[in-house]
């Protein structure tokens, strides 16, 4: 039985510093709970934090990048998938995540969110804005969450997987 | 010199029937413009209408199937691109077209306005809703414009080429 | 309905002066016919020659790019469909096409015929060297046609879309 | 440091008993030496054998899947990814292997060898025809190797990877 994969999505070199340290929180009790973690693999912003928060809490790591190549990955990612496909990968992100939590939105995570919902998968936001949380609930109704904290979020989490 | 190709992107079965009603004004006025209609492909809500008035006009109509063969598709597409990718193909949408038209608000659609601001397209909104507006506006801002009408759009897209 | 699409699959600056040659014939008879071509859209070998071929003869002509812009477009493409994802956009070359003809094989030109053939599309081969023949007649059988000249080829499609 | 991934790329209903055989053997001595296995993820054929070989092995196994859900997933795969698009993920394979071993060849798999060679990557040959043989030695020179056995294989590999 294959082990279960979450999504971390949020901003490279644009993300706050709040997102940032939320998501290498993130990460760190995503690896707590045995899960795997997913994430766009780059060097930069949300995914890179949260890969280091899951290593240093020894989880194991997925990176699905954007390039044919290790340029620009992250070094927190121990499976390293390669699409050369830019943003076209940002459907296969969701798709292989269980569910997918979102730190801060910019326009790749927006992307993400939306083809979340579009697959039927839940998101639970963390950072946001009140536009990208009453736009997103209002796409999403039931399936979009919000969290005030990141061990909040794992605690959403946990509770729909048990569903 | 290759033609202007100009994206209407919008839902499918969940149309409203006032996006259907303008995605058919939309793709005629864009025919008469002289420039090329690109679509999801489909058969069904905004993606159909556009074509189908693109075609009253004599337009030329492209659209991009998510599937792998003409199961789905709109009868009024005269290029069927055929990519088996599922919603990975939206941005293939995007970055295909010069400018793109949104026309209501679904999930899929969604994604395509994030990936059309990721890669730096301008994008006019049409029967959106408020949520959608003021989330795409504090993402998008000077790449995202809004229109009342689609003669108003179409506009708005000639001033956009022009510059 | 949709008009007849057909691909025209080659190597880009390594093609061999006979495939390019074959490849604007191939070109101008496939316009001639009132097909349009599909190429991978580049500005180098097979895919620029045929796709100037069919422009001479007044044909309509689509490239599916491996990048997401105009650079390295070929000036004989009509309809430009940026892929961005490399050469995983060599199955939406394969899925697009009515039937393929493959003029000399490269790497990525063999990766087509592969597709083509894994689609259940037929492959008409020309300029190819025994080799290629051999092993993709074994793989492929009655789905494999091997012509010696642009003419014939252009025959042989015709006999196949009757079937 | 991310660990070293191999592929293993082969047919999935249409593949030899000997080519299953082999795929077991090599998915063993790849988890044996460290190794992540790579494949396409299917519950079938080569990517299957390979997988319950490698997991023989207490390896850890990556399946890229042309699917979007579980649907005809082997059970040995540790990692799935859906990428939701069909054979277009065959590339995703070779750009995320270090190098590819092809376990017989079907029509998918000559893809791969194809796509591998054109993204610059050795691969090692087992279980193929001489026709094949023939093509792909033409085709990629020295970065087609021809094993006889799967230990044979792994030494190769082995050797690859120290220049």
């Amino acid at each position: 039985m294959s082990r279960i994969i979450v999504g971390v999505m949020g901003a490279g070199r644009d993300a706050s510093a709040e997102a940032r340290e939320a998501a290498f929180e993130l990460g760190r009790l995503i690896a707590r709970e045995g899960w795997i973690l997913l994430t766009g693999g780059r060097n930069a912003g949300v995914m890179d934090a949260a890969s280091r928060g899951a290593k240093e809490a020894q989880g194991l790591t997925v990176g699905i990048l954007p390039g044919k190549d290790t340029e620009g990955m992250s070094d927190a990612v121990d499976i390293p998938i390669f699409t050369g496909m830019g943003q076209a990968r940002n459907n296969i992100n969701v798709l292989s995540s269980r569910l997918v939590f979102a730190c801060g939105i910019g326009a790749g995570t927006a992307s993400e969110i939306a083809l979340a919902l579009k697959a039927g998968k839940k998101v639970i936001l963390l950072c946001c804005n009140q536009e990208g949380i009453d736009f997103f609930r209002a796409l999403g109704k039931e399936n979009v969450l919000v969290a005030a904290q990141p061990d909040e979020a794992v605690l959403m989490a946990k509770k729909l997987m048990l569903t």
